[in-house]
């Protein structure tokens, strides 16, 4: 089995890539193992301890180019991470650029499949596995976002999740390809920086207090959000990549489960795992800014159909912490 | 004000001009009229008769062609109603057509008017209103369609007039154009010859036997169905032209009023307006698989949004009937 994966330098490509070289996928061998992105991918640390010896490659390039998406059709992955995309701040910044490479280089992607399948005769047919976002839905939201509540995102990057969801659907009815979108929570613990995206802090206030430094917390305590591990982000890819899709009816984009909680259950659960000490280092600065942007996201979901199916995230909000700290604490 | 009418050729586009023609636009003043279509336009009967003296162009091209998208918007035009499209089963059936006239020819649309816009240096921010279709749904339905319900249609055409839909709302969003898309009804009582549209018969079940010609049933008169006149989709059109889009908070798709009866309600409205020698004249001629396409269509709606927003339709099945009589019978 050859698996590709598009975005394979960033931080949840790099936990996937380490993922399968370390174990495999559930029983089926995989022979090679291909990263993509615009730069240079790292090749994951774990890369020869495990089950399978996958040949790893890297690749550089960009799917905006209709040239690029045929190069990388040309592989012939019969597994296929679509994580590859512009964040959802800079989609917003940078219109041209949000719509050319989140929705243009999805639809350049699946377009260039179409045609190395048709080559093909019908003997190719990738699973292909696409990363979308909870950003698909805007608000007002009912207390809980069920899996029939519509997409009218308000933002660029979620515009542009919805739009390759629609795409993946279609192109996965008339068999081109075997597609499910899955929406991600917003993923916490991120390990590393804090960055410029509005949604830094949700994982700051617990990142850098566990690492002795000190957090900027910009909004109130009582505002709820959605989130899972890095763990789970990548458990929910390779689940998907299993999945028997004709349970899917049809509907081919999936509201991942996960923790809902507020900013005060986020730092009582620091609090239980690391003490005051570390609850102490976080600092409230109120950001405006920040606050309204943030108060356009979904707070809660009721994800029964990803359940049925067989996903699974944290229970709780301690759950997400200690898996930070197996996962990626730096260790003395 | 100059208005343009995309699809201008095609049945409601003809109706919608030569209404435009004869009122004008509810008080404003309508200089010019300009109807593009692939092949060229009719000019509708009525162009003189009105408050205004529109001048009337009519053009031809493709709009998949980016030149001619940019062609279109170099026009300029205040007020443009995209109505241009490849319909459902030919959509259904040509792949690649339907995603490049339906949705890649869209995105040209918007495109060429973003780079018109910025050259324009903010003068220039057309209304666009864009004939989406309760095709966005797919099954399994509500017992009614609230206006929150997820698109996730089964067919390509849907999946087409969804993508449309994001993208309209991204870009008026952004304050580029000013749009709405409205989810039009099955339209009925359409005049002119049947077609091979699987819908084909809602209509010709009644137009048939009005006209003293036979009409084939192809469904049990239990199917349930959604419907609208020609009058009311143009009434929308013009409704949609000139709301307030600050009413719409961002949510620039909507699901549009009308009629949810049965075929064999249409069938007592048929009798009780035309008699049982009309009736008489519809034949029951099972068809499968027309019968499989319409089990996955939207029986009924709840437009409540639509309703505050002023749009109105039919009552029920008689009026539309009625309208049809009014409008586009044949008079002897």
């Amino acid at each position: 089995m050859k698996i590709l994966i598009l975005g394979g330098g960033g931080m949840v490509g790099q936990k996937l890539a380490s993922k399968i070289a370390a174990e495999g996928l559930k029983g089926k061998s995989v022979n090679e193992l291909i990263l993509h992105d615009l730069v240079q991918s790292r090749t994951p640390e774990i890369m020869t301890g495990g089950q399978d010896n996958a040949k790893i490659k890297t690749l550089t390039g960009n799917i905006t180019d209709q040239s690029e998406a045929e190069r990388i059709a040309s592989l012939r992955a019969d597994l296929i991470f679509h994580l590859a995309a512009v964040v959802s701040a800079d989609a917003e910044r940078n219109f041209d650029k949000g719509w050319d490479v989140n929705a243009r280089g999805s639809w350049n992607l699946l377009d260039a499949l179409k045609k190395e399948i048709r080559e093909s005769a019908g003997e190719y047919r990738p699973r292909l596995i696409f990363s979308s976002s909870i950003a698909v839905f805007g608000p007002p939201f009912p207390e809980k976002i069920g899996d029939e509540f519509h997409c009218s995102p308000q933002t660029s990057y979620g515009s542009q999740k919805a739009v390759t969801e629609q795409l993946i659907s279609d192109y996965s009815r008339k068999k081109i390809i075997d597609g499910i979108s899955i929406r991600l929570p917003t993923v916490c613990v991120r390990p590393g920086k804090p960055n410029l995206a509005a949604s830094s802090f949700f994982s700051g206030i617990i990142r850098e207090p566990l690492n002795g430094k000190e957090a900027i917390l910009p909004v109130s305590t009582s505002v709820r959000h959605w989130y899972a591990s890095p763990r789970s982000a990548v458990g929910f890819l390779l689940h998907a990549a299993l999945l028997d899709t004709s349970k899917l009816q049809g509907r081919r984009s999936i509201t991942m489960p996960g923790v809902s909680c507020t900013v005060g259950e986020q730092i009582e659960a620091l609090r239980a795992i690391a003490g005051e000490k570390a609850v102490n280092k976080i600092r409230h600065e109120p950001d405006e800014l920040i606050a309204s942007i943030v108060k356009s996201w979904p707070r809660n979901f009721n994800p029964a159909r990803a359940l049925n199916l067989g996903f699974s995230a944290e229970q709780d909000f301690e759950e997400i912490i200690r898996t930070y700290i197996e996962d990626d604490l730096p260790k003395n």
